[in-house]
Formats: structure tokens, sequence, C-alpha cells
């Protein structure tokens, strides 16, 4: 669907903002809070927190052109905007609490692709009792760019981080990667919320994060100085259809890539506990930190493989 | 100055995400702290809070074409963008701490046109000891969004909402009125912080905001039902060269406009406190809240003046 139509009456600016805030208010439903607590004054308060846990915020966007364009519903594209943010808060083992909006519309952006928009973002939140406490809907002649700014909070004692793996960690992935724009997953995907909560309680688990940019560019993120990946393909979990390369170099996995301390016993005891805990998601180790310099002895040469680069022109 | 070129090596695009996130830190400087408190992993992690206050929250952008152009120095529209957000933790009574910032940049946004602007909200940051604790970079062929999300919390035990008026309660405003654009004073102003912080101790402040779009369209979100604000033009404090009416529907002013309880005694105790604490901030009564019907006896007909509108096309 085509977010833009020429015929004024069908377009956000129509009815200006008081009211559009007021259709969003709607759509949103049980999870847009009465002011202060949401959207409505100069900032929204938030309870005060009761748990000593540490904030953790994030913020993606979606934007016309770039992460969805008109073979997107609309309905799919508020999803991503809200699911991109919280695979974030999952790969720190964290829960959201709250998020707030910032939309940068076109004037002829069409009121009923916003309200599919709104109402896919809207059925995420409600799934995860997450209230969209605010936002600020501004002019941008030209173009869609939506802004979700979520925060949440650890569920342990730590933030699973992308900086505790040591050479000798063993490499494991959530799920099946690759091919994730043919396969529509990009849109489609849930957010590993429940699996980052059950890894930050795992002690052997040393570091974590959500695969955005391909396995092969966000693998090394993960890997201390002095260290380098061993991964080996026959064991990578590919999406149907989608070969080695894809399953490298593919971005939007939004699967958690993360590694395990204590070698084969460790590995193989956190597999069997994952499969009671996650019947449905394949949980696969696919290779270990080495020492750097070790021979590939049949492992992936990294190097001839590279993510998806931002900003390229 | 313009922000784009059509020579690579002088865009963002010649340098790619990770140099220019690099490059981003540089111009932060000591406002960017090291992850997971900073920019670099999935979330940021921000400290457990240490005392029971609030979280507030706020987000607003900064859109190449509304809100800035080529005339605006970048180094300006980088401190605006922080400084509108900042304005609106003011008008909470509260104090900022930790903003994130999501950019959508053309790929032929030049390099030397992201600094200055980066630099220029470092600088206001600098001022308010406030971590730019992440962000995100993502390609927007056609346009520069700069979104900025501002978390704060409240300095005392109650946020000062915009609901808190009744009938008979005083009006006032900082500073003076209307022509921001012309002045440059849109770029240019210093956000109320201490003056919000001073204003929610006081319990005869009841309701607060800050102006956004000017003081005609703003001055209802104070108005409870029922009431009817009686300004008076001859007391509204205007800026050189701004008549009345741009006194009353220019936007961006980011003054406080507040009610005070307690009739003339309560508001001229205020007054003569207020000039203690902020000798070179003008406070002025403007009008009271009157009964609806009440007569406008040479109070201004508001109806016949709006303020900014937003998403008309």
């Amino acid at each position: 669907m085509n977010p833009f139509s020429d015929f004024r009456a069908e377009t956000v600016a129509a009815l200006g903002e008081q009211k559009l805030i007021a259709c969003m208010r709607r759509w949103l439903g049980r999870v847009s809070p009465a002011a202060p607590a949401g959207m409505g004054d100069d900032c929204a308060v938030l309870p005060v927190p009761t748990a000593r846990r540490a904030p953790l915020v994030t913020v993606d966007p979606v934007i016309y052109g770039e992460h969805f364009d008109d073979a997107v519903p609309p309905r799919e594209a508020g999803a991503k905007l809200l699911k991109r943010n919280l695979s974030d808060i999952a790969a720190m083992g964290g829960r959201p609490s709250a998020a707030v909006i910032a939309l940068a519309l076109d004037p002829r952006t069409r009121l009923d692709w916003l309200e599919e928009f709104y109402r896919g973002l809207a059925a995420v939140a409600r799934k995860h009792d997450l209230p969209i406490v605010g936002g600020d809907v501004a002019t941008h002649r030209g173009g869609i760019v939506a802004t979700l700014t979520l925060i949440g909070e650890t569920t342990a004692a730590r933030a699973l981080t992308r900086t505790g793996a040591k050479t000798g960690d063993f490499i494991a992935v959530t799920g099946v990667l690759g091919g994730s724009l043919p396969s529509r997953h990009h849109c489609r995907f849930t957010p590993r919320l429940a699996e980052g909560a059950w890894l930050v309680r795992r002690p052997e688990v040393t570091a974590m994060l959500d695969l955005s940019d391909g396995l092969a560019k966000d693998i090394h993120a993960l890997t201390p100085a002095g260290s380098s990946p061993l991964l080996f393909g026959e064991v990578i979990p590919r999406r149907a259809g989608a070969d080695l390369r894809a399953a490298l170099t593919d971005g939007e996995d939004y699967e958690l890539l993360f590694t395990v301390r204590g070698g084969a016993p460790a590995a193989a005891r956190l597999l069997v506990e994952w499969r009671r805990a996650f019947p449905r998601v394949p949980l696969t180790v696919i290779g270990q930190l080495a020492k750097r310099g070790t021979p590939l002895a049949g492992a992936i040469d990294l190097s001839t493989y590279a993510g998806f680069e931002h900003l390229k022109s």
C-alpha cells in the first residue's frame, strides 16, 4: 500500500495535529494511558521504580523506502517498528517498560495507512503490556520517518552486554538465519524476549547481541581482542531457501547470538535445558572463539563475507 | 549552510556507519560515556536510580526544511534539538538525566555539516552534564530527521503537569513572547530548567507548560473545563519588534506558562521572590482563569487568534 494520497480529504493534513493525536490514542487503545502517564503533557511521568533494576534504553526507526516500502502492509511496518526495539531489549536480557514515538510525516500521508500502522504497533504493545507513553508528530515533506524509543529494565542482577566473551567460549545462535527480506521475516519475526531473559540468568552465557546486520559482520562485536571466531558452515542454521552466504550476510535476522563458557559440557547442558524451556525455538552451537591466528581448518573465512553496511550510497 | 554535497568524499557516505559513529563519539567528547553506559551495545544501561524520583520522558525532532534550513548554522540546529527537549523537562519541573539520538540522514549529508551539528548539541549537553547514551544512524534519501529522546526525573515530590489549574488562578509567563523566528530566539533560547525546578517547589503554582505553539493556542491546555482565560494585551511581555498578534500566535517561545493559586497576595509574593532568585528573567502576571461566560471587559478575545497548527498542508 502506498502511504500517500493527493486527495487531501484522505490525508493526515485534513485532520491536523490535535485530531490526529486523538485518533492515535484511539488506535492504540488500552496501551495509551491518560496523561501525565501517557500522551498529552510536556513529558510522560513514569511510575517510580520499585525494584533496584538498571534502566535500559534503545532507539530505532522505520523509514519509508529503507525499512519498508509499498509492498509491506502498514500493519506489519508498525509492528516492525516496535519489534526492532524489543529485540534490542531482548539482547540485554531485559524487559520493556515504556515507549515513545516520534512521527515525521508528509502531510499527504493517508489516514487509513497510518491507522493500520498504529494498529499493527498496538497489537505488539498489547502482547507485551507495554504502554506507549508519549510522542510527537511533525511535518516532513517528502517522507515518513517513525522513530521509537524503548525504555526497559534489567530482569536480573546484570545486563548481558556484548563485551563479556573470552577466547575458548562457544558461539550459539537462536532460530534460523538468512533470507529475512524475501521471507518477510523482517516484519513477522517474534522478538526473543523470553529467551533473552532466560539466558541472562545463566552465568555460563558471557555476551549477547541480536543479529541485525548479518552474522559475518555482527560476530565481530562479540569477539574480544586476541580472539577470532571459528564458525562452521555446515551447522549454521539456515532459513528454507537461504544459502550459506545469505545466512552469513543478510541483515534483519533478529535472532540472539551469544557466547557460552565452560566448553562442550556446559554447552551440552545448556542445549538440553533450552529444549525443555523453548521446545519450538532452535538453538545451535555454530563455532568457538579461538586464539587469533588459529588455522581455519574447515571454518569459514569471514573476511570474504561482508554484512550490511549502513549509509553507503 | 546547505547540509548536502554531491561530492562523495565530503559526505557521510564516504565514511560508512562504523567510522561515522566513531566520529560522533569524538564530537560529543565527555558527554559520550563508554558502553554499556553509552553507545555501542544493543541498549544503553543507565545507573540504578538512587532516590525515589519518577522518571520523565519526552521526544522531539528537528527536521530539515521544518525546524531549520540553510540559514541556520548547523551548530544552532544541533543545540536546538537538545534544547527543545530540555524545555519539556523544564515544564514539568524536572532535570534531565540521559538522551538518545536517532539520525535519519541522506547519504549526501556533508560530514562538516554533521560535525557542527553534533558540536552544537554537545556544548548544550556539557552545560547540563547530560550523557548522550545511545542512538541510531539510518539512511534516509532526501532528508534529515534528527530525533532526540530525553529521559529525566522529577526534582520534587511532584511533577508540574498541565492539569492542576482551577477557576480563579492567576496566569503568569516567563521571558518575552513573539518574534522567535526573525530574532533567531528559536535556536538561541535557554531552556528554563532552573526556573522550572524552582516553580515546582512552590505549592501555589498549580499547572505549567512550555510555550511552543503560541500563547493563544497553548493557554487552552492549562484551562480547566468551566473556565476561560482572561488575558490582558497591554501587560503581555513582547520581544522587541513583536506586536500583540506575534506575542499571541508565534510559535517556539520556549517560555514557561503557569498558573498561581491564592489571588493577588500569592502572586505578588511569588513575583518578589522570583526577582530575588532570577533577577534577569522577566516574570509577568498576564491574566486570570475566569468562570466561563465572564464578560471579556477589555481582555483579549482569543477566538480571533490561532496558534501554530502542525501538519496543515
